[in-house]
């Protein structure tokens, strides 16, 4: 399956390993797909408010949290 | 190294192995220990609003904080 388009930004950060790239970035590799998608809704909505994951998911659509949540959970842990 | 007194109600849903015992609930096995600690501080002040977690770490002290996230951390992900 390809990787979703919007991987390269949050690469950035998380990895497309999926490994946080500091200690305060989490690991998202194999984490529960179910998880990450309310996580991204949570942040575009500000339910979960943080300054730099708001910005970021700002522009996602419904089916670009569904990919990029699939896409990470699918990661070997 | 022990593991913390207060793993037992982590692990109700998350699980003494860190893999959340359903889709919502995210594995915290391998997670990074800052970011783990950062997010228990956040949910006993609030600052990440979240009802449950906000009553479980009503009583952690920071040291215990910590340990939890050493805890989870050091397994393997």
């Amino acid at each position: 399956e390809e990787p979703p388009v919007s991987l390269a930004e949050c690469a950035a950060c998380h990895g497309a390993d999926g490994v946080g790239r500091d200690e305060e970035i989490p690991n998202l590799a194999g984490q529960h797909e179910r998880y990450l998608y309310t996580q991204l809704q949570a942040f575009k909505s500000g339910k979960r408010p943080h300054k730099e994951m708001r910005y970021e998911s700002r522009h996602l659509s419904d089916q670009e949290m569904q990919a990029l949540a699939r896409y990470y959970a699918q990661l070997a842990r």
